[in-house]
């Protein structure tokens, strides 16, 4: 249908230079080591809620990127109220519960870019991303590596991923430093405000 | 989280030689052609319901892929009640409804392949697909061009699909004949039961 | 190795609004239609060199997008050779040989787009591309349909593309137009003086 | 041009359970961490060399993937002399100089399977890839990634990888071992010949 069709500007998120994606945080964390890695991921969603509401006051789009846990068959609506209800998870996911106004990207494996429309966020004109979520050292990580080779600056608050250990998360954050020039401050000192700013003026321009 | 993504057996369609595709058919029909398109869409829905009737009994996995009709926030079942309600596309929606155990992949642009997990069917067992949908010179053109560009084989059935002008719809048939080589019959001469012995036979393989 | 590949300044072509695309012109024509082709081909290849002189002159990147003729095995380097020895299409390789500062990707399938690193064409500042080249109604239509539906501008100039008749040249071209939104104006009528213009402004914009 | 590209049996290579992989192995070395690399490269590109010849009598594709050093303009052929010549790499380059018989890809960013044909090995029958290559910690890990996700098995021969540093060339390995399953036993250590039975086999069926 044509019309519909010519750009994504109709189907797409709000254009800015950020992005804030949180990646499989809608989790039933119904694996053998998510006992350790839960009391770590408590206070992470409390952090990452945190920087989620700064990014909304600043008009960051605020995408989640999750596993579907169900086949093809799922919506995101229902990974919701089935991690929401089970699993060990159901705290975060408490937290953390997608609004009216975020995005959603179902993946079907590792890495939020590979068989998404996530690829297109390089179209509209995201620069930055903020990458955050569960775990530091597998999802993130595969995230970050294929953010990183399509030429994105990455944040990755330390404050706001979490692995089965926090030896196994500062390991893949120190990686995420050295080869993908991943900036890992802490989620509060993330200056989203300088972020809006840049975005108001890019949306001004024509493409 | 490694465990649940080593491969796709737990989150995608069921291996099957064949894969029915319903491309579009959840629409609102908002458009100012849409008038003559549907005249010819109710007839098209009542063939492509025997169809999906048949494709279900012999295993054949039914995949929707369609536009969602809102942006990134949108889920399927959204769209579904959003085109049910509204639209012209209504009567065509409640023969074509989803049902429990059908698949569904969002695309965000013209052809089901581009940035849609779809990509991944030729990595499971799929070698066929059976095309369907709305419009037959547009969304399932791309889609079977894309279908044909990464070798599978393709029925088109000429009854299932639909343009706003039966012209334009026999034009993009003969294209597809032509040129990717699909097999436009008709979709009672399609043999499903064909299809399930040679399916299950695969599925006993291992790879 | 890190430092190389930051980003695809280094390994990509200039930056420039326009890019001119050449789709296997280096071809042996080695099909049983080709002699009616040939006849066309000719000319087209004269009206395809006179643009690319004033596309080299306007500083638009000229990429030639081909079959490979030969496995994984071949460089363009040895297609070339190839072509301009054997087969019906030396003449149009004679004419269109890539000249040092022509860029160059090497296709698997009929769409440059697909498996390719013309994909990344869209990432750097190209909005507007032109197709050229051989044929009209297959490898430049998949092409064409690829680049809409990555949001490029179009053109396809009517002299400058070559399918087994004219009357399917003519008709590819029809379709381009009313569904791909391309201009399909004569080569002489497109203003690249302009897209020069345009594009020293971008270049000097930092991203 | 149809005929030629109905599928990829004449463009790509040979079909067979295994594929091994050269990663950046023609390579000018040319960053200042090279020294201390070069002195591990030698002995690398030694075994690698017995590797790929018991590769070549097994059947095994040989498929060099290589970034191309120069832009989209240069060939393949051009980076070989080019690294022949010049950089520290000359000596493991004229150990692992490219045959009539290999393959190659060149790759524009980090991972072999962004924006390359090589995301086609999956359609064809390779099921295992034997990586190797410059750097272990690097374009190698970045391709293992990318494999994994595209659920190829995967083994990484210790004794064919190298980094800047041992201490970060085993790091790497032991990330390919733990999250990506990937057997990193030493070359010698690898049955190919056992693979090609299993290839003869799969070649004989038909798909």
């Amino acid at each position: 249908m044509p019309e519909k069709n010519v750009d994504l500007h109709g189907s797409a998120p709000d254009k800015h230079k950020f992005a804030l994606l949180l990646i499989d945080v809608i989790n039933d964390l119904d694996f053998p080591e998510a006992d350790q890695l839960l009391k770590h991921a408590r206070p992470m969603a409390r952090n990452l809620l945190r920087l989620k509401r700064r990014a909304q006051k600043a008009g960051v789009p605020v995408v989640y990127v999750n596993d579907n846990f169900g086949r093809w068959k799922s919506d995101f609506r229902r990974t919701v109220e089935h991690c929401a209800h089970h699993g060990r998870g159901r705290e975060v996911v408490e937290l953390l519960r997608p609004e009216e106004n975020d995005y959603f990207v179902l993946k079907p494996k590792h890495s939020g870019f590979f068989s998404t429309a996530l690829e297109l966020l390089r179209y509209l004109e995201a620069q930055t991303l903020i990458l955050s979520g569960i775990a530091g050292n597998f999802c993130v990580l595969f995230t970050a590596n294929d953010a990183y080779m399509r030429d994105f600056n990455l944040f990755v608050p330390s404050d706001c991923t979490v692995s089965n250990t926090k030896k196994e998360n500062d390991s893949a954050l120190a990686l995420m430093r050295k080869f993908l020039k991943a900036d890992t401050r802490s989620s509060s000192q993330i200056a989203l405000r300088a972020a809006q700013k840049n975005g108001q003026k890019r949306r001004g321009r024509r493409r």
